[in-house]
């Protein structure tokens, strides 16, 4: 693979230092998962802004601790303030306001996709609380990598929804490399991905490894009933970036 | 204005059931203000693929009576179920956990943009649990249309995410013509546009009028201050459609 991990470690921080200059921007906020796409783009915004421009925000929602064990080693690592949201009872409001509905069953794709939801309403929040707070304008920081976007693996209106996104153009593969540059926390970095949410791994629910997805991305040899199979993911997804409009 | 609005109704009619029928999908789900927007494209959707596969939401949130009174009167003209999720409880609770963190200050802008997210996650909930109680996916109807769009009038993660628009190429008095044709009730189609959140107009709020920013679209003359002033929004909110993303 032809990745130089540290020139684009480099261009990245550049990249999001001449952003913030050039809008007069103040800082970021992002949610700390614990995986290591939240933990590498972190870093970088760390490194390019200053670690005090920076809020890392733990949003659990029935949450594994582990997760929030991590989140704290990545914010040790790169010297950001980090916060907690607790969602919990806000989610068990929420079913409890659905529950009213006459029509209202258990439908597990809602649960999984309303806790995305509510982290971006969270992290949007705390990002105009800081506006206001400090005066200077806090941008949300995506998280979703190369990969995850080529394969619709994301909540629309969740974790799809973001101010910056330096990871959109980078394989897990090359994350991990960038990771790795800027010292991410290997505990961190090299977990399986995992929503947090379902209690199983991105590649178990996809059923194909993001390693096969880089292939199809980049015309490489694969297995042709697993690129079949992230051909049809990506096709079925496209919903998530265009939606029909009615035209004059 | 050369615009037929018995003709533009009746394509957007078969725009809709042509989308439904090619994708096999069973109904939609959307949000209803009491306010024109939502009170046309419920009414369009009912027509296309039958009120029965149509779920109107109210979604209060410390908000006016007169609001729900207006969608119990959309809902009984098209014959569409409506149903009621209080998200009132559910903000408060957010408020209360967003208290707790060390850093909190009061921010109108926060508090604001939360609510309509709070809708968007609601009326996706609901999309997936109708989906999974019959069987047939339901989608989100958004609700923009082209003069919010054009000023960025909406909030992003909120009311900008939807599964199919049918008023984006449309300007409010479109919008109100349409609104006619199908039969929307007068008091909903010629009420004042608000968002309902902040107990202003939107034409209080952003300091022009709709009609303004159709001349503007349309390349119609109009007062140069005025022009202005709605170019700078306009250019102000493109973040809102495109963010920036680093590419190798």
């Amino acid at each position: 693979m032809d990745f130089n991990a540290q020139e684009h470690a480099t261009k990245i921080i550049d990249f999001i230092r001449d952003y913030y200059q050039k809008n007069n921007l103040g800082g970021v906020v992002l949610g700390i998962s614990g995986g290591k796409d939240s933990g590498v783009v972190a870093g970088l915004f760390a490194k390019a802004i200053g670690p005090e421009n920076v809020i890392g925000v733990t949003l659990p929602c029935h949450s594994k601790s582990q997760d929030a064990t991590d989140a704290v080693l990545v914010a040790e690592k790169f010297g950001f303030k980090l916060i907690n949201l607790d969602l919990t009872s806000v989610y068990d409001q929420f079913e409890e306001e659905a529950k009213k509905i006459d029509d209202f069953v258990v439908s597990e794709d809602s649960e999984i996709n309303l806790k995305p939801r509510l982290r971006m309403s969270s992290v949007y929040y705390l990002a105009q609380m800081y506006t206001k707070k400090t005066g200077k304008v806090y941008l949300v920081a995506g998280t979703g990598n190369k990969c995850e976007i080529y394969v619709g693996y994301f909540t629309k209106g969740g974790d799809g929804v973001s101010d910056i996104n330096v990871l959109g153009d980078l394989t897990v593969e090359e994350v991990i490399k960038v990771g790795e540059v800027i010292g991410v926390p290997e505990q961190v970095l090299y977990k399986a991905p995992s929503d947090g949410l379902s209690g199983k791994t991105d590649e178990d629910r996809l059923g194909f490894t993001y390693a096969d997805v880089a292939k199809v991305i980049n015309g490489e040899p694969v297995d042709e009933n697993v690129k079949a199979v992230i051909e049809r993911k990506h096709a079925a997804n496209q919903h998530k970036f265009n939606i029909p409009i009615y035209k004059k």
